[in-house]
């Protein structure tokens, strides 16, 4: 086991875009001499403009005070490889590790290419990013709370990954370790299949008259957003993980096809579709179910699959039942409430109050373990709280 | 022409789910008399506590104070068509219009059902809603800034439309008139796919592996947002709307085909995807197009059609300041805050708090007037309360 110090003195980041600037932006607040390379000099003066570390002498001309414990590459996917298998040779005594977001294909090229180097290489993958990209687009707290996967194999020196777990964890990830295989079949999942769709839904918009395209609102903007993102970049971040997001896109089109067949049923006039909704206890039947239960299904799936996406901060969302209250909208109700709730001896785990211009009252969603929320409404109601069922 | 006012002073709201209590509530502040009715006598007395108007009487013992300028029905789709004809009988004398999502069938029945009393009609779609339902999510606010699509026909009245119209410009709407084919196609295309896409996404998370889901961020969260809404409700919305939506959805399949086909032929090793990105221009080129080419122009155009999505307008402002206080994570702590912050008396706006299992503190945003802000964060600082800048 190297001697590889327990936090990262010196980092070098090869890659000064939107991730690779977001980490000297992250890192140097803590002490880190952060130094910056890229294969774009103008990119790299602009991330140490930004704060984001000293640029990186050249090779050449690197003294003593630029060896790095660890260097980052940050660069595109199709250069990562071989830019990871480089900085190990360069740097005998640094940890190495990356950013690219698919890791089976990286970190198999890496094994071949740097042999008995490769055990001070940990493949990384920070579940962060922004729609921009390049180094002004850049954060120091891109990576809070976000998940930072480290795909370590067999002979992954353990304390190289440590030292990387310190690293991620400095910058407020929360570390994750996945073997690359299920790393790609995840962000196959929950990163290219939304972006495909958002990028499917996106191109059907070009070209559209003005005033249907004027209609759009907020479920139009936050399905497409993504769809802004770098196509160059995309495309080699999709074709890097081919097979397994392939595989995820063939699931989708056999509900999309479920879903024409429905519609082009009811559009035919098979089905007096004005005149009906789905049956009773329909759109959880497992087949023989009309073209409207079948539409039915498909949202009650995505309603499922939607309630497993965590919140905001990685908190899953349904550990929570909620207990929503009406609250007069007048200084000292909420703080009424909040007392009520304390005497009634229920720990409030969240709270969220919607009000609105006009209205008389607030309603207060009041999160509480699910075992206390009947013991809740019950204290409440007697007590002349008005809570809707 | 009828001598309808030009303003309505009484206005029955048919219907108190999301959309009918949020015009109440809308409504309301402007001095307008709101009549609530609704099948479900609880829905309707939910929607008057909350401000949105008085409950309409049973109609045998409405009296000339019950009688409406303008009705609206905000009914399930399904029933829309039969309970305007219903108003335009009731009421010989009042406008009736209807915020059924899809327009030509609606209209096409009420034509059907009302024959001369459908010149009192005029169809009607406020483009705005939440991906909750029901009057508890109810904002007077929800229609500020949004699209209201009209859809008068050949024999509507003039005086009719212009009284719908201003309604909607009392409610914050812009009126946008369409002819009911025209409306249909334009919500297949920026509501109803977006839909569908979203549910599709979702769908495929259900029986994730749970380390996958938790990958998940903000990419993911914003794709699936809509896929929450109610399965009942959009099959119907869905099927009402079959031959526009399943045109769109076709076209949506060719392009994942050539998507999928693309990736296959990567995973079978075809191409040396990883060696390359899309060649110069080829993002742009008509035909003959690579793999990754095929994948990186499906991103452009995907650009291309998210940059024509109108941005937020019409928002209101941010009317108030928020205050991030840390708050440690245990019984008593967030009612303290409440409290403190009642001690140095400043009104509570809104109130968000967000935690995660595993951290020690959550952060409660604090939302006041913007002349409180620098007083409340003196004060909480001064109180040994952990204020962020």
């Amino acid at each position: 086991v190297s001697a590889a110090p327990a936090e990262p003195a010196r980092v070098l980041v090869v890659g000064a875009g939107l991730v690779g600037t977001s980490i000297g932006l992250g890192l140097r607040p803590g002490g880190t001499d952060v130094l910056l390379a890229d294969a774009s000099p103008t990119v790299a003066a602009v991330a140490a403009d930004l704060g984001a570390g000293r640029r990186a002498p050249a090779p050449d001309e690197a003294g003593a005070d630029d060896e790095p414990d660890l260097v980052v590459v940050a660069a595109p996917p199709d250069v990562t490889a071989r830019l990871v298998a480089e900085h190990l040779r360069r740097w005998p005594r640094a940890v190495v590790t990356d950013v690219a977001s698919t890791k089976q294909a990286v970190v198999a090229e890496v094994l071949r290419l740097a042999g008995d180097d490769a055990g001070r290489y940990v493949g990384g993958h920070p579940m962060a990013g922004r729609e921009r990209s390049g180094p002004m687009a850049a954060r120091g707290d891109l990576f809070v709370g976000r998940p930072w996967v480290l795909t370590p194999v067999e002979g992954t020196r353990v304390a190289s990954k440590a030292l990387v777990r310190e690293a991620a964890t400095r910058l407020g990830a929360v570390v994750v370790e996945l073997d690359p295989a299920s790393h790609d079949e995840a962000v196959a999942l929950v990163s290219h299949l939304p972006q495909v769709a958002a990028s499917l839904v996106a191109a059907r918009l070009v070209g559209a008259p003005a005033s249907a395209v004027a209609l759009a609102g907020q479920g139009l903007r936050d399905v497409t957003r993504i769809a802004a993102s770098d196509p160059v970049l995309w495309a080699q971040i999709l074709a890097g993980n081919a097979a397994p997001l392939a595989r995820q896109l063939r699931l989708v089109r056999d509900d999309l096809d479920r879903a024409v067949a429905a519609l082009e049923q009811v559009a035919a006039g098979d089905v007096p579709a004005a005149d009906r909704r789905p049956g009773e206890g329909e759109q959880d039947a497992p087949a023989g179910r009309s073209p409207v239960g079948t539409l039915a299904r498909l949202v009650a799936d995505g309603n499922a699959g939607r309630a497993v996406v965590p919140g905001k901060h990685g908190d899953a969302p349904a550990v929570y039942a909620t207990v929503p209250v009406l609250v007069p909208d007048r200084p000292g109700a909420l703080a009424a409430l909040i007392g009520v709730i304390g005497e009634i001896g229920v720990n409030i785990e969240d709270l969220r109050i919607e009000h609105s211009p006009g209205r008389l009252t607030g309603v207060a969603e009041v999160a509480v373990v699910p075992s206390a929320r009947d013991h809740l409404v019950g204290e409440l109601r007697g007590r002349g709280w008005s809570v809707p069922d």
